[in-house]
């Protein structure tokens, strides 16, 4: 992602995420979370605006880069090889720049750092960051754009990817799509909204108890954060807060799984439409606040 | 699963662990949890003991299905086809029977159930049973035999299981073996014990603080329990309570999760050796209870 | 209090906030919290509008109701002797009319119903209402009314409350008053409103991630909340959440302690002014809500 | 109390614990809760020897000292009155020397020093201890001894306090004490034991939940704890976890309230008797471990 004070930034995600520095490259700084093991799950860029600049996923098979790259092509897509080593820590990989306009990169390789507490007899709690156990893992973005339904129905039908929920807009077309590669709920999903931006990235904390915990935390480090606490969305049925970085990108942890699969085809999706959408987005509000779907960097 | 009161079991895991029925037969109940999509994730089988008859896992492709039972073959495992229907809610599958002697079965079609608070609109909180939340879904299965090894490295290279965590024997050998196919932390896993023995099957509760709530009420119900009541294992690193059914299987509430990957090879296992062990089995009182290993069914 | 409809008002005092009926009388029902021994915490009286009747609390020597009779008549209030009986499981008491237009009840004798488990060997874990254990007990009652301060004056001069802590408004005078007789946080508050109307009733559950689950369950049960779901007051530290029963009246459910003592005089209040004021009421949103002070019955 | 090695012990209380340092003497180190206003709730003093100096209680008014002094020599005890500053932060008091041996002390003034936040305009949040807000205050100490129903029977009689819950041996008599002078479940325990000893003292955490994180911490900062992890009293019905300080005094960290009574002669017991007294101990191992009641200090 793109992060306009470098060190005001890696500030937030260590200290009030909870992340660690796997690595650094003269403006960039590499994340990932402790209880992950590729080298990182996040990077920032100096920038001088706020945003996204790619999201990444790992391929099963080395083959699959040139199947990717073709079908992409076939679907008039413009791709671009990366070379091993342009991201530290990754081998060579594609870039694909979807209809929303969204930079999709796909690799095969990813040097290990292991999980915090080591892979040999870990000691497997954590010191604590700001008063909670550090979050799992990065969970999933959601970006926002136009012509979402376009890059969704090339990531399901080219790559495999599986929809959990829908969104269905009042003229009866699928507005917003949540999407899934792994048994969790979504990995990626697509909102609309300004072409190629982001709406959140969502971190994982594995105890509903540990949401209050984390808002107590933020409004004590005044951490700007969404107007109220903590709700629950229906989509994901999670326990969720949301907050800004420093650059204004909006973060949220959440916690809450139901069980999806990661067979192609096998996952119907549940539907949200008409009058239950704002319950989808916010089960306790039964409302979208107004600036929830306007901010995005 | 086999269990010798039907109608005891079928209260056990509807009113104690919080699944639903979802098809019944003479002799046969099928259930599964309130937030799973597929037919069932366990049957109640009426039978003279108590134990396992087989675990199932759902292939990617209905191709899959052949080349199982090709590699099966060349292994030299004995196979079986499975007609659809033979399963309620199931297509047609394929029986193979480990080298621990344990019944590992492949299906690629289910029939859909969805999640019981409909896919439409859900009100996405359910009923609870006995004051929590339902369990989410079927986390995984610990089974225990002569020759777990060698199950293990076919499920491996054959099947495309990861290994996700290892205890080591003194003699230097691996001796227990945590598997996923999945990005959770194990769905599949292996220990030392009477041919074609089950330890415990292991349901998903998603708020450490559940734990508490249900051992609660374990033990205000006088579900038989493990001796103590809340632990959390050093592997997996799971908040964890044990107890068993009317038959004597034993039964896990858990909860929490680290990143595993679904791609295959490339998830390095944690490694538990020595004097370690104790504290990968139960991370607080770093020691393994007496009856923890040899009750088995 | 007073309760429009008594049959939907019993069911939202049992079912929703998990209270046990101890006594009847026609047009009048006595609810009692499971771990409080008293014959009851609350009153309903069918009337033709809501509202609270009056408060009570016990006093320690049966003496001290004469003695409080003749501080009342000092102070110039309205006193009435109440026989024993009129209230169902109380002995004779003392109505004082306080400043604000509240009746206050004291009386020395209250009949026993012991906890619900019992006295003796109890099996201390409840059947839980709703998915979560039923409130351990009625906390406090926020009063609304003209000349507030003149009540907490009596109170506290006469009768040994101690001020906790206190909201002073922008013309420096103190507006609103948490008061205690124990070592918890408040046992009554006033806040300027309406002449003897009273904001909320708040009962007390013993684990903040409860707090979660029971709105869970109101928004699951379509009880009418307040706009947001769960936050945080700065006043007294407790996570919370506000709701309404069937006629209107404001209820809470709250979790959270601090250290205060049951010592009159020792107990220097926590002062809120100013900006500071918001953060006071919802420590999260640093905003009141325009119906939060504007309903009142 | 005692400790023996000073620095040591310091640590313990303020990094494990939680509690912050008020004042220091030369040999001596007073210690309060971050959400408690007195001057102390702890001293630790240099010794050759773990074990309690004195338990201390506050009175209601300055002559409530001369009537206990009084009252202590008609029942034939030792009584020592303590100047003023004697003790840091307290006013004059009297020492007790109560048939169990134990020490206990009644003052009436204490120095302030305010809630950790600040008495005006608090931030409510503290920063966190080890991952875990601090302990909100002392709760109790349960002290061990011979003759300590006389003890407790002084107490009731001639101080005011209530007896909540009691535990009566196999001969029929009441042999363990759980007494409060508050709403809280207890202050002050009494049980057997070698003369004038101390079981444990315990402080509250007001969330179940937190019980967790704090096991996982002292397992995972190795402090020396029961042999096992979480678990639940019958007696108190509080969630629970035993610890030890460097000194080898047991700690308790614990939350649960049900409704007591600060009005004397109001509160009957909960009775414990016969084979239900290892679940009043340990309601989920209904057991009670060979250690429990043999290490004291």
């Amino acid at each position: 992602m793109r992060w306009m004070d470098l060190a005001a930034s890696e500030k937030h995600y260590t200290d009030v995420v909870g992340l660690r520095v796997t690595a650094r490259r003269p403006g960039q700084v590499y994340l990932q979370a402790h209880e992950a093991q590729d080298h990182h799950c996040l990077i920032l860029n100096a920038a001088d605006r706020a945003g996204i600049e790619h999201t990444g996923f790992k391929v099963s098979e080395r083959s699959d880069l040139a199947e990717a790259e073709t079908a992409a092509k076939d679907w008039g897509l413009v791709t671009r090889r990366v070379a091993s080593g342009e991201v530290l820590g990754q081998g060579d990989g594609l870039m694909i720049t979807l209809p929303s306009g969204h930079v999709f990169k796909l690799f095969y390789h990813a040097d290990k750092v292991g999980y915090s507490y080591g892979m040999q007899d870990p000691d497997i709690i954590l010191d604590h960051v700001d008063g909670v156990s550090p979050v799992t893992h990065l969970d999933h973005a959601l970006l926002a754009g136009n012509d979402c339904d376009k890059s969704v129905k090339f990531l399901m039908e080219a790559l495999d990817f599986n929809l959990t929920e829908t969104i269905v807009a009042p003229d009866g077309n699928p507005s917003a799509f949540f999407l899934t590669t792994s048994s969790t709920v979504h990995n990626l999903a697509f909102a609309p909204g300004p072409p190629n931006s982001v709406h959140h990235i969502a971190f994982y904390v594995n105890d509903r108890a540990d949401v209050i915990r984390r808002v107590d935390m933020l409004k004590h480090k005044k951490v700007t954060t969404l107007d109220y606490g903590i709700s629950r969305h229906g989509i994901g049925g999670v326990t969720t807060t949301y907050f800004f970085d420093p650059s204004g990108n909006r973060n949220e942890f959440q916690c809450g799984v139901y069980e999806a699969q990661t067979i192609r085809g096998s996952v119907p999706p549940i539907v949200w439409a008409g009058e239950h959408i704002p319950r989808g987005a916010f089960y306790y509000e039964n409302a979208i606040s107004a600036n929830f779907f306007e901010v995005v960097t």
